[in-house]
């Protein structure tokens, strides 16, 4: 293992907290088309909520949804923090300039058209401006920029009646592609489970993923970063700026291209160089990087991390109300690298003298079909309680006649006697999908497969791991 | 490679259409007590639009539920098809007995406390009855029995405002244990997915898989037989009827207790011996059997299986307006064993003479974000048409401004040309399901999950392969 207590060299995070706390943005391409890009965010600025002032800049138009249009940047009056640039890609050098002329302090790109589809002269020609001005912070381009809930801040190009946005949470996402991006958020809306703060940033010719998780490491709300890679700009920076990071917060990366097939797919995308699957492999697990196999356990990880405390150890206790659920909780539960806790005799004695007979006390506790709310609330306690469990998986059936209507409510009182993680697992139809939301309103995480949250166990479990042998070196 | 088509012993699939299609059933133990196992399955029959007849027996009582109740099944005066049993375990010998002289011809025990909870000496009593009268055919006990759409017959004893049933299909599904047979008819109720036969068969005294299996395969309606095994009661006997069932429709099994630890837990919960994960492995590869990982992947076979034509071999075409979807998709598509297809250049040339030269024409054939109908519309033909194309994934990120309203219609359309399986993904909140359900409603498969649907398509390719590599030589 590599020492991961060196120090780094830092990212650069000048200038970036304009991008997401701006109080003057201009929308550089800002339009009265309804469908256009450049309505719809200059239309999420007007009608969103956002509480600073913004401004349309708009050479053809006197006016843009009812808001006067300014010719260029330059002709506003006041200073800019932020501008959001939606002009075609050939016209994005002009306005680039524009920009620093003005002193504005961040410039978000929204903006195809360059290296991700060969366009090398304008890229090249983009790059060496931004190169010179380094006082003008640029995100983009090709992406859908900055999302921030508690300012109402949204760059995103997607109508809201299409795509949901998440609340405001401790949860802050990072990606290159603004397609992964956009599922995220739409995603992460239908969850219990809230954003911090949401970048893509695409082609990466100035602020890049490094910038970014310096910058969130500092950021005291945010508890938990994700990511969408498909490649970092600068592998050393990167992992370097990781690795400090993952001892303070995880991150939790998805990695796009791991395949040699996607990897060459990766270049026409966003033009980065992806970097083999081994190399990844061997770096994120240095950094102590949890990695997402796949979009479901990406969501997973991020969903357990945010709202769990961390395990002592990797073994998991099992209660179930069916039989064959507990079995292939149980399959799943050792496949994904985890133990079975053996609980000591004395607490599964306690749990017996309190359920019938037919009640097998053994790992999966199986509870059998007709469990009342009691066997879950004796059971549960006795594995919280237990030394040689660290971790608890709760299994429901909540079809069943004899829950009682209090179950979600007794359990949750009874988690929160403990510090360790504690996933609840069922599927179903309605009725079910209920009972789910109810828990995970009272803080119990749920999740619909034991092998996604087996997984995801196992995420929080490499991630506690990391910081114990870890933290004490540094 | 065994030889797939020897002749096999049958399984034992005397009288058992009176389970599945009885006229005259009487329920033992039909109660009164709203929230008892007794009471909901009478009221299902009742109300649930059964059109045979049914009686209560229950000596207690002179009516039950407002209609007559019988002291004993012999006090009814027609004969009986089907005994549905629902007494204490210690009685069961007492009724079946009752029910072998009133020569019903079949019997679902429902009732547990038998082999599972180690109770020996009753558990060999009713077995010993069992064997005497192999007339009267027995499912169970410890089970959740029948439940047929097509005849509105449903003996599990779940109240249909917590668990929903799923309409009339094509899929059979056979499962040992009843809570993964619970959530299984549960969750396919929300789906665009219907259902033939549905057995929970739990301790298979007298009916095992190998009989239903058998059944099943002779029974026209039934597409696709999907099941929950933690093992078989005859493994050489299942291995027979399976492998030449493989030859007429797919069967999709997922295997309860393929680690050692949940293989010592299916012990106590049907009392059958599990057999190692690698013996199964083999037998099941030989048989053709689809092999589900986990519950998620039993799902997505099963709907594949049950929508879409086979493919001629195992080579995927990408096609997507996400960069980073499309990326997610390929490394999901190369994980999973399936290849990348690779398009002729002259489908290729098609496809770029009618879309802007932003679209990477490859494999993914990226749309880019600003795509419209017609550009889906233009490769999903040209992937079809190709023969370099063996199926095809479709990704859709519908929040996009440019993406109109007649989008599922086209593509519908377009999916009808040609019988290479073709799937959809997206994720979304409300605006992307209601678009995925709509194309579910005109044929076309969908996906949240790259990696499900990828690992789905790789089943489908399998079963195929057996297909071809199998069926000349019988």
């Amino acid at each position: 293992m590599a020492n991961v207590c060196a120090t780094h060299t830092g990212g650069n995070t000048k200038n970036l907290e304009y991008l997401f706390s701006p109080k003057e943005v201009a929308i550089v391409g800002a339009s009265g088309n309804k469908g256009s890009v450049g309505f719809t965010i200059f239309e999420n600025f007007l009608k969103g909520g956002f509480g600073g002032r913004v401004y349309a800049v708009n050479p053809n138009r006197a006016a843009v949804q009812g808001k006067k249009a300014y010719k260029s940047i330059l002709d506003i009056k006041g200073k800019i923090d932020l501008a959001v640039v939606v002009v075609p890609a050939k016209l994005v050098p002009l306005v680039y300039d524009q920009c620093v002329r003005k002193k504005v302090k961040a410039v978000i790109v929204i903006s195809a058209g360059f290296s991700e589809i060969g366009e090398k002269k304008l890229t090249r020609n983009l790059q060496r401006m931004i190169d010179e001005h380094p006082n003008t912070r640029v995100v983009g381009p090709n992406c859908i920029g900055i999302f921030v809930p508690e300012h109402n801040l949204d760059t995103s190009f997607f109508e809201k009646s299409r795509m949901k946005r998440p609340r405001k949470g401790s949860v802050s996402f990072l990606s290159q592609s603004g397609a992964m991006g956009a599922v995220i958020l739409d995603w992460a809306s239908t969850q219990e489970f809230g954003f911090r703060k949401f970048v893509s940033y695409g082609n990466a010719m100035d602020v890049d993923e490094a910038d970014l998780l310096e910058y969130l490491s500092k950021d005291r709300k945010t508890k938990v970063i994700t990511a969408y890679l498909e490649g970092a700009k600068e592998g050393r920076k990167f992992f370097n700026i990781a690795k400090r990071t993952s001892l303070k917060k995880p991150i939790v990366v998805l990695k796009g291209g791991v395949t040699d097939e996607a990897h060459a797919a990766t270049a026409s995308h966003t033009g980065s160089l992806a970097g083999s699957a081994e190399v990844y492999e061997a770096v994120f697990r240095q950094a102590g990087i949890v990695r997402a196999d796949n979009l479901l356990e990406l969501f997973a990880f991020a969903k357990l991390l945010e709202n769990e405390p961390l395990p002592k150890g990797n073994r998991v206790q099992i209660i179930t109300n069916g039989g064959g659920f507990g079995i292939v909780a149980t399959d799943a539960v050792v496949r994904a690298g985890l133990q079975l806790a053996k609980m000591s005799n004395k607490n599964k004695e306690a749990i017996k003298k309190k359920v019938p007979d037919t009640v097998t006390v053994n790992n999966p506790i199986d509870l059998t079909g007709d469990a009342d709310v009691k066997r879950y609330v004796v059971s549960l306690k006795a594995a919280l309680a237990d030394d040689n469990v660290d971790m608890v998986v709760v299994i429901f059936l909540f079809t069943t006649p004899t829950l009682g209507s209090d179950l979600v409510r007794e359990l949750a009182k009874v988690r929160k006697i403990s510090k360790k993680p504690v996933v609840a697992i069922s599927i179903g139809s309605k009725y079910t999908e209920k009972k789910l939301k109810d828990m995970e309103k009272l803080g119990l995480i749920t999740f619909n497969y034991p092998s996604v949250a087996a997984r995801a166990l196992k995420g929080l479990s490499n991630y506690a791991q990391f910081l114990r042998e870890n933290k004490k070196k540094c």
